[in-house]
């Protein structure tokens, strides 16, 4: 029984061993409290990789406003070659303006300084409160602080410091044998949705002492993001910070070459890996009772894809997985209008594996039953378009009174 | 002061006067309570227009899972000569599938057989569950009581018959003075939003007795819907069964014809009553407590219809308004996310009147002030984005407790 991989949806890989933490060979991380949380908490992280010939990869949010820190990075980083990664909690640095940009140009000079690398091997990340300008003297302190406690056992820590309203923990340290030896993989993620409180940010960082190249790096993290993070919805709100990094230091001294078994077994572990912490994100959705999952086939992958981010983004679909209700005319209404002018559509629905809808009408089926199937803590839904040969597939949170709390009741 | 018009966002119009109740010249209606409802409250009810030269128009929900009277009235209705409307509540006659059409076949019939019309001049209409066949044999019972209790005063009791799970009433008698004389216009509406549990319906029929060609009816149909109906959101949901039916009996003796002052001046009535009904719609978005107004301003009318979509059917927007909660941070997030790749977006955003963002940078104001500003009833936000010339406005419900209680707390 795995501790860290809890969710049906995850195939078991026998080539992973999980291990209770550890930062993979050529990493130290540290995590410190520097007073940007009122709350007091750790909200400083430092994550620096000791391996010159270091590779990485990296992605960030396509939102019109993003954050300066990812304006930062996109424009002043080489994503390819990141050695330090300079994270803050507590305030997003977004909606920020020039000021915004100039302190997270500060954060990557004062992570350089410590790392005691070239400036643009930083990339920099901040979450939390939107519109406020950053505390920069609590947060040279904090970067400061971190420097002196970096150890490469320091990937709890520096996952604490990471995190906003998180309320599952979501870090991992696996261990993945290859053909040619074994390799560490571990990542530290936060995000309970994009749904905090002003906090709406998923962050994921992701360490490997496998020695591969940039390019293999970005494909690796390509693949597994379209399999995980770029797969769930909490409330279809993206965010201005969205940032993943990932990081091959190369010191375990296995070659990870492109089209080699090699390459694909790391990527199996890194998918399985980011697919749970995607999970743990979508359960943490703020209360949330239950994920979904809904996988449509059809005919037309762009279709697909819309009508699964319709279905998982329907409040009407969240609130009846909320409230265990197998509501499937709900599903039949979210489907529909996501494909507009295309009535009557021939869709077929299943839920927990029961068919509900054939062709556009109802199938009679044993509602008491299927009642009791959706009041699990995971729930499928399939739906068939016309057409085969395209499939997507979402994980999505349920939408209940927690939500509403957290978002509303909360006032400035 | 106006006992219907009562938001601050519709302008007094000199023309009108408000009554309270009465169909216009040329038609008669009727409701009654059929046992469709488990409530045993009115659910079918019946319009008709004695007027042979009747003129009309219609416009349906665009779902790719449109409802079967929905095709129906597409396929089988002259929609620019409609004599008779037949509605049930209580059941949507959605996704069932050929029978489903089979029974909108026989309420069109029958509403043909009572309103001595050809089939092809009735319109139907369903609201209520979805995937249930209808209970045809009480329809058909209460289309045939219906039918006998037919009057010019009853309007009152057509609109309560095409209720579900409405709370604040949403019917209207206006008389209109025009140049030529003086028209009257009569509405009736149904929707908490497409919201309500297993009840995903808005449907509006409005009758007037001016005379206009069927060119005209749509022409002002069309108009008055982009201000009105197709400008709100209560959950973004669109619906298997929205339908808007104008008829125009002709019965004033009052001539509107193109282009002329009298066609303005309707259309001015017209359009300030579906507004009204509209933010009736909104503001009976199952418990809301307040309605927001979106303005988006910029150089680009699909872009500014895009940004206010977003903000209006946000998640976070809406639970910030349900908690009286000027979180702009929020806005930010949503306008930015519906348009990716633009970063940085230099929008200004104002909350009540007050400037909270600039250029996409946060602007110091006085945070207790404005939230004291954002605890009424209406709430109004003003994007702007880059350029001019391009404005795009959205009525919209906050999302609080009842919604998930109403959504998720039945269960079946």
């Amino acid at each position: 029984m795995s501790a860290f991989f809890t969710s049906r949806w995850i195939e078991p890989l026998a080539q992973i061993d999980e291990l209770a933490g550890g930062l993979p060979a050529g990493f130290r991380a540290a995590g410190v409290a520097a007073g940007i949380k009122e709350s007091g908490a750790p909200d400083v992280g430092l994550m620096v990789c000791d391996a010159p010939e270091a590779t990485s990869a990296a992605r960030f949010t396509v939102s019109g406003t993003a954050a300066p820190p990812v304006q930062l990075c996109r424009q002043r980083c080489r994503l390819d070659a990141i050695r330090a990664v300079v994270v803050n909690a507590g305030n997003a640095n977004a909606a920020t303006g020039r000021m915004g940009l100039e302190n997270a140009a500060r954060m990557q000079g004062a992570g350089a300084l410590v790392a005691r690398v070239p400036e643009d091997r930083v990339a920099v990340a901040s979450t939390g409160i939107i519109g406020v300008p950053l505390p920069m003297s609590r947060v040279n302190q904090g970067i400061a602080r971190a420097a002196h406690e970096l150890s490469s056992g320091g990937d709890g820590a520096f996952a604490q410091a990471i995190r906003t309203t998180d309320a599952i923990d979501k870090h991992a340290t696996l261990e993945v044998r290859l053909a040619s030896g074994t390799v560490r993989v571990c990542a530290q993620a936060k995000g309970a949705g994009m749904i905090s409180p002003r906090l709406a940010t998923m962050l994921c960082f992701v360490q490997t002492d496998a020695r591969m190249s940039a390019a293999t790096c970005d494909l690796l993290l390509s693949v597994c993001l379209k399999r995980s993070f770029e797969r769930i919805s909490v409330d279809g709100q993206l965010s201005t910070n969205d940032t993943v990094v990932l990081q091959a230091s190369g010191a375990s001294g296995v070659a990870v070459e492109p089209e080699t078994e090699e390459e694909l077994r790391l990527g199996e572990a890194i998918d399985a890996l980011l697919r749970q912490l995607a999970l743990r994100v979508v359960a943490d959705g703020e209360g949330a009772r239950r994920t979904g999952r809904v996988v449509v086939s059809g005919g037309d992958e762009e279709l697909t894809q819309r009508v699964a981010r319709a279905v998982a983004d329907s409040p009407l679909v969240k609130t009846a997985l909320y409230g265990g209700d197998p509501n499937w005319g709900r599903i039949v209404q979210a489907a529909g209008a996501a494909v507009p002018g295309s009535a009557p559509l021939e869709l077929d629905v299943a839920i927990e594996g029961v068919p509900v809808c054939a062709r556009g009408a109802h199938v009679p089926h044993d509602a008491a039953a299927l009642a009791q199937a959706v009041s699990g803590p995971e729930v499928d839904y399939a739906i068939a378009l016309p057409g085969d040969g395209a499939e997507s597939e979402i994980y999505f949170s349920d939408l209940g009174h927690e939500y509403v709390s957290l978002n509303a009741d909360y006032t400035t």
